[in-house]
């Protein structure tokens, strides 16, 4: 037995039960704020893990919740992985065949369910031979209508507050969430309580996102997408006052609870913000307890950091993926930027940061080289550390494809800038491959689309013999543009900012870019439809290439 | 391979020097000060990996160090543990023989030895078997007089700055001290890279010695002591700028690096701060880029915290042990105790603290019951957790007696109070053990030092047959007093503050209380010297015990 005892969640919860019994766990619901303490709460983790016990979970099983953020979840986050099973939290806005695919894929025995989604999972699970054999819990005191389900309060009922908390090793799977991959069936990472210890640690460090005892924990981003980013452990860890927002929690209700339990961090993706803003314009909306809005899962705009900025909360940029844990980058200010003008300072704070300490990666450009930190140079990026994944659950496809000597290749197309910070520019399956060099989808895309006349912009790469792509735009334009004098003035507007041999090839107009189900632009379905190599023909320039010039 | 990546030392480093290149590594040396960057740190580390590669360190040696703090002191604690081989850092204020024993017992190939510490090494390696084979490096630019050895900068000179750093296992022993016994031979404690790690992020979070990028390090504790409390790697892992004071610094040294390189954590004993405030008596101090003076080693007095809330500084006290690696407690004040008033915080403060996350403890009374967190329930603490090790390296005797389950006991009785700050009251040998229940030594010590007349006073348990053990006082009178009204007036002190049955039952007048060889009282020695149960003939009170009133 060398080094220290294994690294597993269960310890923060006792410090937390133990040093901080009164602290509160708030929690919005149908029946509107229920509120409760740690102590309370490590009570009723004990509960569960008997009842689950009782019902066969043994150590190493799955199982499976479907559900909002609300403290019955959260008791899952706890009792689940500490009794040795393994916490699989699905996502209930994926499509049916994908949840299908995922609960056999991780074979769950049993899932807790919201009240609220229960038609959703019914609908997934109807004559579905993935189902078979799995059991269902409803969240809350009631049964289902649409599903044959015990209700969470009768599951509890009359289990002892006391539990033997086995000592488990640190290489235990504890949790389990799939990508939401646009390609293919989800792919399922696996986190060992080791992980999501190191998450932990590593999230609460100042140059993650600290936390501290009189800190009040609101997590927006769902705990069904990567453990609301890790939240629930985090706060714990730290002791803090958590704050769940429930099911569908509009503008209102996350005003509501910011104000009234004093909520000092939040985290959520720009969409939920841009909500809160427009709610602010009709609304008194009292901001001053909170410090921090931590922003994720998309940029979020310049003029939304200068919102929060302008009421004094700092909009913190963050930026992870599942295979992660998920925290890879903060965008927070460097000492070195301390005494730069304000503009300078959003130029970095726009982007998506650095990487938060015992992470390491590597920027590789098409040649396999490393590229330069010049904030111009574009490479994939890869990343490793503890908390990192180094495989794919049962997928060795994939695993062949997005891992490497322990790296994870993270598909995002970025730059890094002389002070460290990343941007990501593409994504690397959608970025421009022309002539050895990288060409970037998305900042074509922004800067056509920033035409008055354009309303949606997709550029793709189109193969090309010589230059192996070549970028083509599928605009569409506003009613009755002309787009004759469109096409112009788009490429008086590349000109400007970009190297001619970014300019597109040729400007495709059409009614509609293509989306997936989550409303972004579908590029696969564009290439699908659109592209062949014949729009290209007679239309290379003699620039289409840098080293050519 | 399930998990992340293994948890070692080195991206701490990598971050630091690509995220922070020109940030400042500041050395007092007997040329002055000397500073550099983390970019030239980098490369040196490199530099001496290539150094003792060529000299035949392997992955697994042991390399040894007999130094001050300083820059390159600093220098092998990232190189050698990232390499894979194992720096074992050896106190030069241990006798002649526990240093003759721990090079024979850690097996060091190669000591870094200071021009100045060389003379104490060539005394103990003289005609000593145990240092045969051991070569030596000398810091610095030159050779030693006392001892055949190469210099430092000879060492590093010619070798590449660029070193092909291995994938580390996180078991890979990285470290290895030595604990400063007071009985019998020293115990090594061997620091896997994962226990650095753990102990380094959990170091790192708000709930420990939180430091950021604007922060100034200075560690006083010497880096012969338990890695310096691990804060060059918690700088490190910050990127904060560190400042190392050099050879045996007076207060003077240290108030010119805090006030000339902005010091805003420091890290000591109470005698270093005691020279400080001396200082500052005669002297212009300027503390005011002072955030933070952490305390450890022995308990700083209350007029200590006063002194530097005074002055805007915060005296955080903390706990650990060489076993811990070694953080344990910080006195940080409790959310909960923010708006209580100036003298309850301080009765907080001046505790030893609360346990950092992901540590767990139980604190066990006589009869192996957990003891009530009240504040006043004595019982021996035991900890556990990622940073604490489960064994002595080579000890199976010590093992037995000091670890059960994975459980370090501390051989400290402490309280917990219901806040959960631990106050240690005794050491485990030294508690008195009378009819069930234990009386601290150490409290009824300082009671009797209270009065004007005793210059020193040692409370040691006799044994007894009825009552297992029963307190008597060894005093030590100032010159001329009547020792028989000192008698009464002792004991009518101590039964103003303590229960009948704390009371000594006898109070021995000596003439000195013997020392150890760091001049703490020796109550092994007393009780040799002095102690029989004849002292208690005649003498047992009634109220021996709790349980007999």
């Amino acid at each position: 037995m060398s080094g220290g005892t294994d690294q597993t969640l269960r310890p923060f919860l006792w410090r937390a039960s133990n040093l901080y019994p009164d602290r509160e766990i708030v929690s919005r619901t149908h029946r509107g704020i229920e509120r409760y303490t740690y102590s309370e709460y490590d009570d009723r983790t004990a509960m569960l893990a008997n009842a689950l016990e009782e019902y066969g979970i043994d150590e190493g099983d799955r199982v499976g919740t479907f559900c909002w953020n609300h403290h019955r979840h959260f008791e899952t986050y706890f009792s689940v992985p500490s009794m040795g099973a393994q916490l699989h939290t699905i996502n209930p806005l994926l499509p049916d065949e994908h949840i299908q695919y995922i609960v056999d894929n991780a074979d769950d025995e049993l899932i807790f369910v919201d009240q609220s989604l229960a038609p959703k999972l019914a609908g997934a699970a109807a004559e579905a031979p993935e189902f078979e054999g799995v059991d269902f819990v409803v969240m809350g005191e009631e049964g289902s209508e649409e599903l044959e389900a015990t209700p969470y309060e009768t599951f509890l009922e009359g289990h002892s507050a006391d539990y033997e908390w086995p000592d488990l090793d640190e290489d235990q799977p504890a949790g389990m969430c799939y990508t939401s991959g646009t390609t293919g069936n989800p792919k399922g990472v696996e986190y060992t309580q080791q992980m999501l210890w190191s998450h932990t640690m590593m999230t609460l460090t100042p140059q993650g996102i600290p936390m501290e005892d009189d800190d009040v924990i609101m997590p927006v981003v769902p705990m069904f997408h990567v453990n609301a980013w890790g939240f629930p452990f985090t706060a714990t860890a730290a002791a803090a006052k958590h704050v769940y927002p429930g099911p569908s929690p509009d503008p209102e209700d996350l005003a509501g609870l910011i104000e009234n339990e004093g909520v000092t961090i939040t985290a959520g993706v720009p969409t939920v913000w841009l909500g809160l803003m427009e709610y602010a314009e009709d609304n008194e909306l009292d901001l001053s307890a909170l410090d921090t809005v931590v922003v994720g899962g998309s940029a979020a705009p310049r003029s939304m950091i200068e919102w929060f900025d302008d009421r004094g909360v700092e909009l913190l940029h963050a930026w992870g993926m599942t295979e992660m844990s998920p925290l890879g980058t903060t965008a927070q200010l460097k000492y070195t930027l301390d005494d730069e003008d304000y503009e300078t300072q959003l130029d970095h704070r726009a982007k998506q940061g650095m990487l938060i300490p015992s992470l390491e990666m590597r920027v590789i450009d098409e040649s396999g080289e490393e590229v330069e930190w010049n904030g111009e140079d574009f490479g994939e990026l890869w990343v490793r550390g503890p908390s990192v994944t180094q495989e794919y659950f049962k997928r060795p496809d994939a695993n062949e494809e997005d891992f490497e000597d322990g790296w994870l290749k993270t598909g995002d197309v970025v730059t890094v800038d002389e002070e460290g910070y990343i941007k990501i520019v593409d994504r690397a399956k959608d970025v421009i491959k022309s002539g050895g060099e990288w060409i970037s989808s998305v900042e074509l895309e922004n800067a056509i689309m920033a035409h008055e006349d354009v309303s949606e912009a997709a550029v793709v790469g189109v193969p090309h013999e010589r230059w192996q792509e070549r970028p083509v735009a599928f605009v569409v334009p506003t009613g009755g543009t002309d787009t004759g004098r469109l096409d112009e003035e788009i490429m008086d507007l590349l000109r400007e900012d970009y190297p001619k041999w970014w300019l597109p090839d040729a400007i495709e107009y059409i009614d509609e870019i293509p989306k997936t189900a989550t409303g972004k632009f579908s590029k696969k379905d564009i290439r699908k439809e659109y592209t062949d190599e014949s729009l290209l023909e007679g239309s290379v320039p003699e620039e289409a290439a840098p080293d050519d010039d």
